[in-house]
């Protein structure tokens, strides 16, 4: 019986490592397109930084690790294509592979903008990416650079860039940062940059990367799944364009699962299919995959699109929908937005905003964002947990949180928004 | 209508805070027996310690504030008893004052240990007491101190005797620290405190603190509900020995309120009645019963036993029940205790540890504690709203936690945990 996955960094790693749990006999294949496998791409901009020294320390297993396991991860190979009704798919090489089981772990690559390949243009996904721009970074004088993007990757690449001693503006298409809609949040960040050194120009559509007058051009425009490979064998990709899974994280083909940045999964709030690539999801739905694949039968309850970002110190946490999120899905969206200390004045409390979207019928939560120094990770979480569990406003506000002064204030921040958001829902 | 509040500090101004906000109207009268009130009494160690510079920091509202929203603050008045079928009350001065309705909020004092009156042992609950060690701190060198009790006032004054230069020691009656029952979450405090130089002396029972040997005796031996007032007027006593209010924080007498340390509270987890004296409760239960005094209708569904503390840099939190007070409250504990890094290794990311317990047979989360440098507050906090949810240890594995490398780990110590503890229970 052989398991092949195809794609070697978080999702395909996962997948292998859980197969291998569930079954100790399973012969798995691990095919990854690029030279290392099992690398950390959420750590390249700390890389790009210099926080984090060597990129092998973004590696989280061996390939010594994997040999170990039993796990024949092959690097430098890349799919021509699959053949599942034969069970068989072509490599690049001409070789053909036999499967019983595949995990598709293709990942998602930068979205291109015209100009993309111009030598002073650099993306920041892949370990290539940040190799490529680690080496122009190292052989010039620092100068003005162009961050073209406001997702997450924009936002890291350019404190990254800011710490190269480099001048940094971002150029956003639309109206707001971090794909939100939100835009309290996207001001309060753009203020944060701006004090930064950290110049934001929004609605700006970039007609031609390579024409930009810069030294260099970040093209962090977003990312699209890497679904070719799949589709051409027939297996169905989901209104969002990645692969739909079911909650198994199978494809519409027996035995052929799907996961990580290539595949949409469930969102638990709207309650529809959504793709949403996170480093944290990719491992979730390998996991699954992986396990599944090797006879399990576990089940990926979705995302609440949490994530978190840090803008030169500050924290921005975000979870579930924002308010413009939620109406376009057909709530009737209440927000409460408050800053509060987060910790007591007398402990050095410093100013945390908190925004708790919910649903004026129902009550319940939708959404948060979170902008703060301290605590904004454990703050956006506990609200995912409550997004988990479908809790209302009116529960969350009496939620029995941690107090003591080094930590918090006697009245968390997610408490005077909760009371906020209950009287306002009344 | 007049409102009286007996007790000024957390519960007591909530509650006066909360009344005013129901009823413009309304007569507020608070009487607290102290010189002042409105302070965080949870500050007082890091005023011993020195972090917080003046006690005066500590205090909320000043009495200018309650009187602008009309709020007659009369500090120093004892209350000598209560007629409630005559809806009146007796002051120390021999005076009377009638209410129509009654808030008690008088909190809860030291537990006294033979010797607690020894001119050299001192306690930490009061402003009082806080003001009487600071000057014997500042009027002799430092020595020897023993410290008795291994809840958070006696931890958080080993940090801050320590802070002044003294050698202390803890004592414990007890086999274990912080009132868990928890073996290993002691084992573990104390291993961390003779790292910080501070001596744990467990299972030793002090007969009088004014015959042990040291400079300073601090006498940390719990709390005891001030419930003398209202237990005479024929106000019941639950089961713990507090005041047994309803979820709406009403006593057996009609129009009679009780909040904060000296009352009851339901325990979300055991769903019993518990006495669990802490400040965030106490302003949330003030709140509610000020409300309700006013007119509201407001409900307190309760605690699930959520703190933290500092102990020498590490932040220890707990929620819900310990396997050994789960298995005392009728529940057949399974508990999963992992240790993590709560970065990625590559950002400095440091070992948390992180002990989740869940019932065998519903698979429902009952509690957990934590140990770590960061992030301890905000994982306690996503268990307690997941203990609010009542949700399982299935559901909570799958949970959308945000995940970026200076903030966590791409798997949250708390999902680590969670795994295990689903493999454990199955």
């Amino acid at each position: 019986m052989r398991l092949v996955i195809v794609g070697g960094i978080a999702a395909g790693m996962s997948a292998a490592m859980s197969a291998r749990r569930q079954d100790p006999s399973l012969e798995i294949v691990v095919l990854e397109r690029g030279p290392v496998a099992s690398y950390g791409a959420c750590g390249l901009p700390y890389w790009i930084e210099g926080q984090v020294r060597y990129w092998r320390e973004l590696i989280a297993r061996s390939p010594e690790q994997f040999a170990k396991e039993r796990i024949d991860l092959r690097t430098g190979v890349e799919v021509a294509a699959i053949s599942h009704p034969r069970r068989e798919m072509r490599l690049g090489s001409g070789e053909t592979l036999r499967y019983d089981k595949l995990v598709i772990a293709t990942g998602a690559r930068a979205r291109e903008i015209p100009g993309s390949g111009a030598p002073h243009v650099f993306h920041l996904v892949t370990l290539g990416d940040a190799i490529r721009l680690k080496e122009r970074l190292s052989a010039s004088q620092p100068g003005r650079a162009i961050d073209v993007g406001g997702g997450y990757i924009g936002l890291e690449a350019a404190e990254a860039l800011r710490a190269n001693g480099w001048t940094v503006e971002i150029v956003v298409r639309g109206a707001n940062l971090l794909h939100r809609g939100d835009e309290a949040l996207t001001a309060a960040i753009v203020k944060h940059l701006e004090r930064c050194r950290v110049a934001v120009k929004l609605n700006h559509a970039v007609e031609d990367a390579s024409a930009l007058q810069a030294g260099l051009v970040l093209a962090a425009t977003g990312l699209r799944p890497n679904v070719e490979l799949a589709a051409a064998d027939g297996i169905e990709l989901g209104r969002t364009g990645a692969i739909a899974v079911t909650g198994h994280m199978e494809t519409n083909l027996h035995g052929v699962y799907a996961a990580g940045d290539c595949a949409e999964h469930h969102h638990i709030v709207t309650g529809r299919p959504a793709w949403i690539p996170l480093g944290t999801t990719a491992n979730k739905m390998g996991r699954i995959a992986g396990a599944n694949a090797a006879g399990a039968r576990g089940r990926f309850p979705g995302v609440a699109g949490t994530a978190i970002v840090r803008i030169c110190g500050l924290a921005a946490g975000v979870t579930g929908l924002s308010a413009a999120r939620a109406r376009a899905e057909g709530f009737q969206p209440v927000s409460a937005r408050i800053e509060a200390r987060d910790r007591p004045r007398y402990f050095h409390g410093r100013m945390t905003t908190v925004e708790l979207v919910a649903d004026r019928e129902s009550g319940r939560l939708l959404g948060a964002s979170i902008l703060g120094e301290e605590g904004a990770a454990g703050r956006i979480n506990t609200v995912a947990a409550a997004l988990a569990a479908r809790m209302t406003a009116e529960d969350f506000q009496h939620l029995d949180l941690a107090y003591a002064p080094p930590y918090a204030s006697t009245w968390d921040p997610l408490l005077i928004a909760a009371r906020q958001l209950v009287k306002s829902l009344r």
